[in-house]
């Protein structure tokens, strides 16, 4: 398909690599651009560390459309997210007028500290992006978008930058799951698969009273999906393998 | 420190970067490794294409100490993962007579279909990991331990490989939740920071009945973090910011 669009994500933070915080925004995130239309296509984890930065930021936005990033935008010595981008691009980091303004008049001269106009500065050249939760805002630079880690500032953010995406042909998504373990299902969801070219079928095994697998079908062209998905059905069928309902999924 | 042992993560699966499945590997292993002395320093999410998994696996085997991966070793045609490592490393894919051995004692002759025999093959040279839950066998190759993806699987095969590991030294952790916005904490935890070079100070906000904050001081030397901990404790007593009691976390 060409007019696939593909982003990528950098997720920042010593805390996520330690066990410490389960992190959230990469399903929120892939939900939230299969909707648009863009497929999630790689995710890299690093640590507070500017050339791990640097490294993860410059392979994934040559690679793909989109390259977003989470956390290390706040007031404190570890936040480093936006030292490492303009070392990315090689422009330096400016305080950006606007987003003073805007941090200034929230929290009055006096309140206004050092901490908090650390959260103005930008790589040079960059856009800002609106933050309705708490103000201090994320910043475009090119196809790097800079967001905040804290999910609910995370997830404002990209409603602000939805404007600005492109989105592809939006992927369908459609699971079944089966009562039967994922080994019998096997031969047949690759026949399957080898004769439906236009469909992407993948098999998810679980435990649960018994074993049991669920089978995804993904294209971004519904009547494929659907053809692809009754002839996994009907092999269910036949089989004398228990199957739940069809759900919609992403 | 020169004892530090750094390892990766590559998790393979278009099932987390759609979203559909919430990745708990990860968090589990931070931790785990976290108390085996072993730092988790990088984690890559790829999708089921062979030249994705192999250029992750390149990348992370070669920088660190250890890579794991989980995802992608069942029996259905999404399920690459030892294709894609043998290819990483450049040996061919064979049947491994102990995997064979044992599925086939375990499902009977009957039973061991064409589906189960696929997980039986591994990289030329590789050994396998014991699977107490449902048999069929990781692989371990150099320093790559592939895994599987369902998390009750991959913590059992974390405990059979424990014993091959080497571990370095424990990094010790305290966390003080601070109820103060963050950028009133962010000059002190820069200048702690500073002064206190054998620890590592992180600073995490939440929103939850107010602005807070929790500070983490982790460190290899236990003396190192609770001078700099008490360090903490002691600004935030002075600027009359009320904190929770102290825990040791990951």
């Amino acid at each position: 398909m060409t007019d696939e669009v593909k982003a990528s994500l950098v997720i920042i933070g010593d805390e996520i690599l330690s066990g410490r915080t389960q992190d959230k925004n990469l399903s929120y995130l892939a939900t939230w651009l299969n909707e648009a239309g863009i497929q999630l296509a790689e995710v890299r984890v690093v640590p507070d560390i500017e050339a791990e930065i640097v490294s993860a930021v410059n392979a994934l936005r040559a690679k793909y459309d989109y390259c977003f990033t989470t956390g290390g935008i706040g007031p404190t010595h570890d936040d480093i997210t936006v030292d490492s981008i303009a070392a990315a691009f090689g422009v330096p980091v400016i305080v950006h007028p606007e987003a003073y303004a805007r941090m200034e008049a929230y929290y009055g001269k006096e309140k206004f500290t050092d901490a908090r106009k650390r959260m103005t500065r930008v790589p040079e050249g960059a856009e800002l992006i609106d933050n309705p939760v708490s103000i201090a805002p994320g910043v475009r630079i090119d196809n790097v978008f800079i967001m905040a880690g804290v999910p609910q500032i995370m997830q404002a953010m990209l409603e602000a930058i939805r404007p600005c995406l492109k989105g592809g042909r939006k992927v369908w998504t459609q699971a079944l799951t089966v009562h039967a373990p994922e080994s019998k299902l096997a031969s047949a969801l690759g026949d399957i698969q080898n004769s439906h070219e236009d469909v992407s079928i993948g098999s998810y095994p679980f435990y649960h009273k018994g074993y049991g697998a669920q089978v995804v079908v993904r294209s971004a062209d519904m009547d494929a999906l659907q053809a692809a998905m009754e002839a996994v059905v009907s092999y269910c069928d036949q089989a004398g393998f228990d199957a739940d309902p069809l759900t919609d999924v992403n």
